[in-house]
């Protein structure tokens, strides 16, 4: 991977920095956020402002631009994949390292006195925004926002902002309609007293309309906004999308049942003048949800004494724990994944040893059988595929120039999902289909137990998820290791494969408490830098649990996997094992074998049965 | 247990509150922290005003009072003895209720418009003050700072703020005099451009000077703030306690080494006008730290622009990583503390049968056991001494109408510890005199394996101890069991027993991360309500390790047990044990044996050396 040249492109920024077109005074620094205005995580090609000036395109990092530095800010899963991508004229700030500074104490330590840094007001959040530029006012500068995205102003063929076609979901894939979800939205809001609820998370619209779309690569979303009153919705979209007879009709547009849920429709442009219409005829009483991450230009809208910033919204609690149909779904979307896997795995073992299967193609392979199962929409994210030291790169993605050849005396780490209309998979395996050595064997073991942990973890409703992150770690710790990523996330349904507001890690503290029907990833890792990288992960449903006792009433809970692929035996050292751990896996493979394994054999699918019943052979 | 009876004080209280002597105009809420100046968790009786008009003495709660309603917040420790301190002018509100309001919103919902909130802003913390004056503010009332302490208005005989002796420790119980201290204090101060540090805390200025005092019961500091500049050190106390030639000397107030190492003493009450004088001498760029939970009339004193508010100070953070006098100091005082609990349990062995000692005589004797041990000061905490149901009232202290006779019937608890001149100790043991029942010895095992995990557990550099504190519920969950507090606190070095700013407990997030030296306790326990509570505590401190392996050279932590008493094997149901939790126990217990069977030895304590050997034959 080489990385990109931005020597000229800096020059011209640096000079957009200097015109007052865009600004009475010239700015001393400029921030440019990985995000888009939704607080996505993956976003539109048009929105890598980011990538487009440093050439890293990790998922997260923030580059800030000044007369005489460039420099960006990323986490542990990056810093290899942002050292090769960026060129000499950036600095990369490892986070969550003692000697990197933070974003403010850089600033402060390099700026002139009273600098003005800019940022685009629509890109930053609004809790983000306070916290620069309080630091940046406490040390005498200040923070600026700049109306004209000044990396849109020297980005000549800035791709199209995406506008594809909806699609509408059904009863049987939703379980709710958008009407009872507008009507639940309403109750928490009276119970409250909210008076306005500005929706501008795009997975959260989606959820809430019971649409889909195909803005964003991997994540079935489309761009919009939504502000619902006690009274009126309104949808902020590019209108064209809604001449669809369809979808005019899955919305009501021109029939409504009610007309407390007739939708008003509004292009995705006008949610700015819209909402300070709305906020305009105020009564002083009125109170305005929205959430503490969505951007600081829309949040600056509502007057602070009318503003209810939320960490998490309704919208995104109610997403969070699944329904019965979603469940449903989600079981279905991944016994279709364990075929298609399973089938890749016995290819694989076929194929290997003719020396012609690359990461590239591997990851390929099993896109292909994927989209051979019914409902396939697409990838959840891009297939990690890789082989020996790729595989310590935490967020590695194959490209032509680091491609390696699958053999039999490497690992390999393949991390994968996909999108079907009734449910969202995210899986990973780590296998070896020569030899593994002994320390290869000892490390998958120790990441095994700590899945093990996490996922016949017991604890009592009412736990949050972060507090059983150390169960994954600790086989590790006990001999030193371990791992720079959280251990989980919570998974969409048919949505992104990412989403608030629980999971499993250490770095978070104000993640809501885990409840039955809510859906996390558990995958712990091991990562040996330069030599190879390993984890496993499951996508596992929170579910109740009947332990011996009922403390205070208070109900337990443990989780459920979806996600029913082996886990190579090979890899494993069983002697370190405990017999409860061996019992799990014992288990887990039994189901994976009669649940996928019908499946499979409906499929007609030999091989990969033949392979998943040789993989799931018991344990002792 | 009586409650008190409040209702005339309230009386009063609420014509103070209507009282213009004391403000322009009336207030319509009061609020009466528990703490007191120096944000200290243990007070003096002249400090304890919420006590003094609800009933309710434990060591964390809030009380507000109305003109219409008078309501108190604490803890789950406590819900049950408050229940039966305040009277029915009082309504209990017990934290951590999903249906608890936050003192905040019932203050909302219960005020007329436009109130005025009152509150002493001595003894509220700055960030408190912040946090519900914005509140406040948001909802349309204010919050209003008045001098005049209305408890104390209405507080007849109101004790003296005491003045008791002060002692100077030297090198061989210190292990750094205090002019080092402060020359490490300014380093940092100067690696972070500060200016000031004015110190609020008494136990940091108890260790700052290496001295010590006894103005709060349990905790061997004195009323004190210390501001230190980079060529001053101010120092206000009551001024008639430096009038000992010895303790000047100490001080070197009379001939100091070093200009820039001067004392400069003023009384305690002069520390506002001092601060405001320097506050006004200050140049634009100085900066003045203090603590973030400081008084709130302290920190306005220093100007925004000035002010730069820390979580923890560096003294806070010095004091917790104990130097190698400390931690020897600590050793030894844990051994002739094991010695007093030793002849404690062999005394009680043979009383019990008689039917003569109850909770009481049982806590008396245990501290004129621990008085015969060298350097004994005094307590640490009183003495929790519990029989059966009492046990299961988290923070209880046994009172003459609550006192049980301890019988072989019964599971006993007892949570005790001492200051001795080299340290201070806090140890749990939950004892039965008969035959503990199978449901008494299932628990206790659980909380026993929540004590192991957690003292066994090894973890790398930089990790925090909250995200240690599953480790000591897991064996708990899994029967569907908890308990509602922390696992671990600092301990101070004749110090306080709870000092900051590291734990083990899914309450904080914001604790520092574990170092080598510092000493936290381990103390899991079960509490079935109305039968027995269970709790197995430890000091522990904080050493390197060498595992395995050693992950990106981060090296590894675990802890050592300073802590040296047999835990009770009868109460184990030694079949729900691993080997390696056996092997534990049976380490702990040589070690025990060893070491304070040495000491039981040498004092010629015969009966306690044999209860020792006895206790701890190996289980298996």
């Amino acid at each position: 991977m080489s990385p990109k040249i931005t020597g000229e492109l800096l020059r011209q920024l640096r000079q957009a920095m200097r015109n007052c077109k865009y600004f009475s005074e010239p700015i001393q620094a400029y921030i440019v956020p990985s995000g888009d205005a939704h607080q996505s995580e993956y976003i539109a090609p048009c929105d890598c402002r980011r990538e487009f000036i440093c050439g890293f395109n990790g998922s997260a990092g923030t580059a800030i631009v000044t007369e005489q530095h460039a420099a960006m800010w990323t986490d542990g899963r990056y810093f290899l994949q942002a050292s090769q991508q960026m060129d000499n004229n950036w600095t990369l700030m490892k986070m969550g390292l003692k000697e990197t500074p933070s974003q403010e104490d850089w600033l402060i330590s390099i700026l002139p006195e009273n600098s003005k840094v800019g940022v685009d007001p629509w890109i930053i959040a609004a809790d983000q925004w306070k916290n620069m530029s309080k630091a940046l006012t406490g040390a005498g500068h200040s923070l600026v926002a700049v109306q004209d995205n000044l990396i849109d102003a020297v980005w000549m063929e800035r791709p199209e902002r995406p506008s594809t076609q909806l699609r509408a979901l059904g009863l049987d894939y939703t379980g709710m309609t958008w009407q009872d979800k507008i009507t639940v939205l309403r109750a928490k809001m009276t119970e409250r007293k909210i008076t306005w609820f500005v929706a501008t998370a795009l997975d959260e619209i989606a959820w809430l309309f019971n649409l889909r779309g195909a803005d964003i690569e991997y994540n079935p979303v489309f761009f919009a906004y939504a502000i619902v009153g006690m009274n009126t919705i309104r949808l902020f979209v590019d209108l064209k999308r809604l001449y669809d007879p369809a979808l005019r009709n899955h919305l009501q547009l021109d029939s409504p049942s009610k007309p407390e849920l007739s939708i008003h429709t509004f292009p995705y442009e006008s949610v700015y003048t819209e909402l300070q219409a709305i906020c305009a005829a105020l009564s002083p009483k009125d109170k305005v949800w929205i959430c503490d991450k969505a951007s600081c230009a829309l949040t600056q809208v509502i007057p602070k004494a009318h503003r209810t910033p939320i960490p998490y919204t309704p919208l995104c609690l109610a997403k969070a724990v699944k329904n019965a149909t979603e469940i449903q779904g989600m079981k279905m979307a991944h016994i279709k994944d364990a075929v298609a896997l399973c089938e890749l795995f016995a290819w694989l073992e076929k194929e290997i040893p003719k020396g012609t299967v690359t990461e590239i193609s591997a990851a390929d392979k099993a896109e292909e059988l994927r989209s051979q199962q019914r409902d396939f929409v697409g990838l959840s994210f891009p297939t990690i595929s890789s082989v020996g030291p790729n595989g310590a790169i935490i967020h590695y993605r194959p490209l032509p120039e680091t491609n390696r050849t699958l053999s039999m005396n490497e690992v390999y780490l393949i991390d994968s999902g996909a999108q079907y209309v009734d449910g969202t998979t995210d899986v990973t395996r780590t296998v070896h289909f020569g030899t593994p050595s002994a320390f290869e064997k000892e490390c998958f073991t120790y990441v095994l137990k700590g899945h093990i942990a996490v996922s016949a973890a017991v604890f009592p409703n009412g736990t949050k998820g972060h507090l059983l992150d150390s169960f994954a770690r600790a086989a590790l710790w006990d001999s030193g290791l371990d791992y720079l990523h959280g251990t989980g996330h919570g998974v969409g349904c048919f949505l992104n494969v990412h989403e608030g507001p629980c999971g499993i890690s250490y770095k978070t503290f104000a993640d809501e408490p885990l409840e039955a029907g809510m859906i996390v990833s558990d995958e712990p890792g091991y990562y040996e830098d330069g030599s190879f990288g390993i984890r496993i992960e499951n996508v596992v449903l929170v579910i109740p649990t009947k332990p011996k006792y009922n403390y205070r009433n208070r109900g337990s809970l443990t989780f459920e996997p979806l996600t029913l692929v082996p886990i190579q035996v090979k890899m494993m050292n069983t002697e370190l094992l405990t017999q409860k751990e061996r019992d799990w896996v014992n288990e887990y493979h039994r189901k994976c074998r009669e649940v996928v394994g019908a499946e499979l054999e409906r499929q007609g699918r030999k091989d990969a049965l033949e392979w998943l019943i040789r993989e799931t052979q018991p344990i002792v």
